[in-house]
């Protein structure tokens, strides 16, 4: 869709601007501005937000409801629900609380019922900070079924706790095997209803690292954020329906190189410096633009990635609120 | 076998020791020692011994060859291949290397070549210290599975490589499940022809921990050194041989507690402080000196474990100088 | 005071035990009861003691009043504040939240109003699950030297925030210096106006561990609990106030077989089997005992601890409790 | 020197190389070349290079002799040594080693002899990965001050071993605290002979990301690659030697797309797409052209870094790498 460069991204949010976007480029430029998300409509994409202006959460729902809008979009059929607050890694632990809460509902509507067993996967390297969000959250979770296994649910405040199992599998690297065949085996062994995936994803730009949340029920591709390919892991693969909570940590290095210079290209099409050269550049068309930009995009930036310098404490918080939300949804804990 | 108060122990060579000692009482007080490894004959255990004076390793390997030998020793039937090394834990490169090799000629003849393709799982809590060896063995070993089975095993010195693979599956209060259903599951999924399983065990007393390494080919039960029941890990249990590396890290509180007070007891048949007693002392039985003994056990010890305070230097290197063992028997690095 | 045979304790709560049994020992036993806490005064030593039932917090407030009572007590002169709650280390985020306010609580009126800057110094070794407990406590707190020295206190919520610095220093092992060496360098180069010292302690029994807390206003011998002699961290070493916040998280190895041995020389001396001796034991008198004792434990014991099995969870719900009573105490965030 | 927008670098390699190009312009033009390092000619500025063909080990020390030469290069007066070695972070034991070997030679120089007591500082933050290598190397040291001091050199092989104590200090983000703060108190309280610190370097390029080490006898900025001010480290601040160890590990986000816009620009001049446009680009100057580009970055990228995604790995083999070749200078261990 985006030519020879494959910009990646894994959130759905994006997907659609970047759709929108591309197929819409004279809109674009009458409102002189670019890739601020001015919504057209894709066929089969439904779009529904949500703004908490007074606790600064934002919530979008995609819906991709047709085999031919996902093929556009680059997702799977299914519901993609976005939370984003500009303060999610900031050291305010109400505020936590608060989203954690928020994720919950939502959490709860895309479970709708399924709670009974859960396998909760911590996806991603736990030796990479950024990438560190899904052992992360494994790690602060309620563990219950080898005690109801053993015990029942009799204790206090257990009679509607899940039967709720993790597993940190590791990276390829690490373990020499697929992170599915490793998942499918559990599952295959453990029967858990369903499995409730923690990645780690790659933004499109810096401006979602670590404040966006993307929760779907169409699971997801391990370390596609990264450049790995891996397989799917999705109700297809494994056989139990999967939700994926991700958390765009880090962006491709060539991403944001390739977007900062789109942008060169945009604003000397327009500047000031470049009007005598009377819209000249404007004779080249997008896929030109697109592989001179490509061409002098060093090839090792593939292997490199994007990140915040205080991506320690983005990830302590975000982890610890993602495993609260997880807590409250599966062992039926509301205030 | 030891009464109503169990005493653990992980280590075949102890628990020959144990045999010995009970089934042959009055030998033991004849030399007047307690406790040493006088050397008596169980029936269907063949032991060997050789002690390499000069490096300091000594060797002893234990067969138990009948199924009668096994109920008595309470181990399975299979060779039980133990080093001893009283520096090794100690901060010597050059030493280290020496009983990796020592230790991979082991392995290579246990393992007798079925080494194409071989999942090494790491037992225990990595975030236990003593617990720790498993996840840390697996942290230092060449894994090769995914480079093979993309690229063949064409680079250089890459030839003879097997198809090395590795997880690390956590421990129950951390994952809900058994560890052996994690391992089955995996196990199925990928059929490695071997397992190789590393753990932290518990040895009976002070003077083997961190200076003994334990190989077997009859699999191991994780944990069974900290009180945890879980299954075993062995050949019936997953379809596939498992060798078992296990270092002995802790010591259960309660034998350390039983063992100095069986020592009180004897001492005081005998010492000058209880002659006018008569030996009164001595009109009690073992079991009755065991259930005294048992009595004044405070429960909570059986929740207890006990670690040198260097044991986070002494993992560091024992982990080292295993994972080097398996490197060289597993991608024949020999000198 | 306990003969040659030295059972350290760091909490006073367990000194003041100690000394009024041995001191006491008839009163011990018309009460046939042993060790259990039975109160005999000591002169200059003044307790308080306050139970809340329903929340199941229990305080006890031992105040050394003079320097002879400090000789008796092995501890100098200086309050020390215990909190002990049997579900201290309980999975129960609220429960951590009301223990976290009754120590601030009492933090805050030891530091009496020298919050203005305070350096926070995380006692231990990091690598050693129940030694990390001062790392992990600094770990979660909220530090703003930094921050106020650059903005001052001007942001929203900032008011009457401390100046809060921390360090962890690391162990002799890993830093070839003493703990002393490094606080007092920082403390000179940045002059604050209070230390606070946390540190895991070594208790004298099991039945404290993990559930008590100690502030002191007297500082703290670092790794006294482990048997590694250092200098004190206190006010006169230091030139500031010292307050030493501590858990108990072992007990030293050593400690733990005495004291078994103890309840079985004095059970031996009452028991039903030992009725017929007429009590002979009980003409040895308590040094004799010991000697036996002592004699019995393998010196090796003093290089070992006794830890329960499940320290890392302990250790994680412990010093969240902790740093957010320092963070509610230091930041004045009150509910 | 460079304009409004400062391209950091911490290599002194790189400074020149930036020197250079800047000051010769129209020569780089002439070979229609930009940025590899043509060899101009600074003045004060002395340039060695020695070239292992064999091992693949490149050697370059640039001397910068005088306060002019200082100040043209942005580094101060003294000596830089430059380890580069394609495989420096490839999983091989034995190339580790000698590139160990290597580098203990070029320590062992610029130390002249000062070892008889050395504080290694480990600067960085432990918690994000290519930030870690600085405490990564302290914890494969070999630790001997408070030995030595409480046995003397006594033991076999200690006779040549320097008191060697070492520090991490973390962050100023963990600590609220300067570096320097922390490290002048331990060197005013422990009064070492030298101070050797170990830190993650930030790289103009990602060409030498992970296969350069540079020692230098000028001290270091901590930190100073990844855009946090901090004081300078030297002989200066502390009153002793300070001899620094570093190895790029990151790029500066901003970095990787200036270099990258900056050869658009230079491409669009020449381009085929451009000659219609009789190199009206050329009549914009270098500080034009700059302008243009540093309105393009986002502002957020200044806050985030560029890394390998394997940078777990490469930390480790660097670190390991590192720690050896000091244990070998230090304890004199050479082979």
């Amino acid at each position: 869709m985006l030519g020879k460069f494959q910009v990646r991204t894994d959130l759905a949010l994006e997907a659609r601007e970047i759709c929108e976007e591309t197929g819409h480029e004279s809109i674009r430029e009458e409102n002189g501005r670019i890739r601020t998300g001015i919504k057209g409509q894709i066929h089969g994409v439904r779009v529904e937000e949500n703004a908490d202006e007074e606790r600064e959460i934002y919530t979008t729902t995609v819906t991709i409801e047709t085999e031919n809008a996902a093929k556009t979009m680059g997702k799977p059929v299914g519901t993609y629900i976005t939370l984003e607050a500009p303060n999610m890694s900031a050291p305010d632990e109400n505020y936590h609380r608060e989203i954690s809460e928020e994720l919950a509902k939502h959490l709860n509507h895309l479970i709708s019922g399924r709670k009974e067993s859960v396998l909760v996967v911590g996806l991603g390297n736990r030796e990479v900070t950024p990438d560190a969000l899904g052992p992360d959250v494994v790690n602060n979770l309620q563990i219950t079924r080898h005690l109801i296994r053993e015990y029942g649910r009799v204790p206090d405040g257990m009679e509607e706790a899940g039967e709720i199992s993790a597993i940190v599998p590791g990276v390829m690297a690490q373990t020499g095997m697929e992170t599915l065949e490793i998942i499918r085996g559990v599952v295959e062994e453990t029967k858990p209803h369903l499995v409730i995936a923690i990645d780690a994803l790659a933004a499109r730009s810096t401006k979602r690292l670590n404040r966006t949340i993307q929760i779907t029920d169409t699971g997801i591709n391990p370390g596609s954020g990264v450049g790995n390919h891996r397989d799917a892991i999705n109700e297809e693969t494994l056989g139990v329906p999967v939700i994926a909570v991700g958390v765009p940590t880090v962006v491709d290095a060539a991403t944001i190189v390739n977007d900062t210079m789109e942008e060169l290209v945009a604003e000397m099409d327009r500047s000031r410096h470049f009007q005598m050269l009377g819209g000249t550049l404007g004779t080249l068309d997008y896929a030109e633009k697109q592989e001179i930009i490509h061409e002098l995009i060093s090839p090792s930036l593939n292997t490199m990635f994007v990140t915040p310098k205080d991506i320690d404490e983005t990830v302590k918080y975000l982890s610890y609120t993602i495993s609260e939300a997880l807590n409250i949804t599966l062992h039926n804990i509301w205030k």
